[in-house]
């Protein structure tokens, strides 16, 4: 099972007890994530290249290593919720989930580098540099990122090539230039600056981007895959923007107040680096009622869809809730 | 004009004076290369985010900086030889040669990293990791490969979306775990081994994979957009193999014998660092005689094309006359 711990001494901080969640509903939760986590890893496991005693299987080996490392499987169980919202069919929507996964994979490998945020602890494990070396972690990344798009393309994805390619490019642009590797861009160049030059709306517009935008890719994807009314669309990427920068936000919180344990990777780094984020900008407990706002906007928006948004909603709630 | 020296001291070995190849032919191939060169330049500039003064445009420059660094641009080269010689229509094979040609860059930002070639010199310029950063390189390279898939998908390259699949297929394969990235590993790999483990044999499967598969997706993305029946597939996917393994060769015999002003980079790295290379394994004169042997092998397979096969014939012929 997936362990979703709340948030550390989290009390609710507003009248909504958005962060408060019944152990029955966490159990829900839970259940749902562990059984599509569980699914998304047999078809990773399907997919990635066998470690075969070959030259390259070092390579493989370190895509295996990353993919199966644990996580909460958060995106891929976005597009799943989102898809089952839609009445979509499962096994096409579980193989974008699992692209949405090795494309992030490849995103937290080159994140940790030494040249980036020289991470030594992911998921409370050796980062992949850490693990291979750094060669290999920059390969390792490079062979996920090109693998995503083998997947999508692939017949076994959905049947209509217009669909594929449209999925295609959903995850091109997510990731891209424009998305994804700018809003990395930004955040190393934010680093460098004085903390003073950020404030809120500039630190997000960087998260909007840097991992806001696959996390509304994950929704846009599942109403590619099954088609989507305008006001659906409008419902489920404002959903998706709002949790996306929420998440942000309680892991900036985390990042002050968590432990390396419950993290399982290093914390405080931010703080130490003076580096702004919504914590050191808000305040802990500014950016946690922040991140709460957020999140009851994003369970206002996907109200309408009633009891086929139950999962999007815990989901929403446990954003805020979480403990790592 | 793209400037294409003859190999220094160049006398052809074999009777087939494969490397003697006269001024007028040159001229030709010449005029070809400087004109697909400057329409994949227009394109590029085109599709690359524009530099404005946004916090992610030192990325744009970047991935800008590599992209416009100059180049022989062999590769789109040969998709759009491959797409004359199927009377395919220019202006989409111009957009997969360009796809290509970002793909190729991205792969050399990376192999240029101080944890995987560590080199400082690229097409005579620093590369992109002491132009700008470590950090902003490995972006750069993850960005174009990124783009590479967006404008593959993109309607503009063709109006079918199954073909659009197909492209962003053969070039996903070509590039991934199974095709360049896993070729790169091994060649890390290699370097870690004694020089006496490495054969021919083994060499040239390495190098099918590094260089290889994105000769071989060249000319099949042209067969994707034009169709193509099995035997010219064959014929053309054959002469692809041949000069991607002698263009290797020949690399391997420039780095022994070249200049670093001829190459534009360092050379007799390989040697220095006690690393199998064909010219090591051959000799200079055997490696040399191998590539042209390859490169007659790869003349008789587009043979049966007659004239149609001319910018091909010329190419796998400077393939081995190249100075650098």
């Amino acid at each position: 099972m997936v362990e979703m711990t709340s948030i550390p001494g989290g009390k609710s901080t507003n009248g909504m007890l958005l962060a408060a969640m019944q152990a029955e509903e966490v159990r829900e939760l839970e259940e749902y994530v562990t059984a599509i986590s569980a699914s998304v890893e047999e078809e990773m496991d399907r997919i990635l290249p066998q470690t075969e005693e070959t030259d390259e299987s070092r390579l493989f080996e370190a895509m295996r290593y990353s993919v199966f490392a644990g996580g909460k499987r958060l995106r891929p169980v976005l597009v799943m919720a989102t898809n089952d919202l839609l009445r979509g069919k499962r096994p096409r929507a579980l193989r974008v989930a699992t692209a949405m996964e090795m494309l992030h994979t490849y995103s937290l490998i080159h994140d940790d580098l030494p040249c980036m945020d020289d991470d030594d602890l992911r998921r409370g494990k050796p980062t992949n540099h850490k693990m291979f070396d750094e060669a290999t972690a920059v390969l390792a990344g490079d062979a996920l990122l090109t693998q995503t798009f083998e997947v999508l393309s692939d017949r076994a994805t959905h049947t209509d090539s217009a669909v594929r390619c449209e999925l295609v490019s959903l995850f091109a642009r997510a990731a891209g230039p424009l998305g994804m590797v700018g809003g990395q861009m930004m955040d190393i160049i934010a680093e460098n600056r004085p903390i003073e030059s950020m404030d809120q709306g500039a630190l997000a517009r960087l998260q909007r981007k840097k991992t806001g935008a696959l996390f509304s890719a994950c929704c846009e994807a599942a109403m590619v895959l099954n088609g989507a009314s305008r006001e659906e669309h409008h419902r489920l990427t404002s959903y998706a923007r709002n949790i996306g920068l929420a998440f942000q936000m309680v892991d900036d919180v985390l990042d002050e107040v968590g432990t390396e344990a419950d993290m399982g990777k290093a914390v405080g780094k931010d703080a130490d680096l003076g580096k702004a984020t919504f914590a050191s900008l808000l305040g802990v407990e500014g950016a946690r009622k922040q991140a709460e706002f957020l999140c009851s906007q994003a369970i206002q928006f996907i109200q309408p869809f009633g009891k086929d948004a139950r999962i999007l909603e815990l989901l929403a709630r446990f954003v805020v809730a979480r403990g790592h």
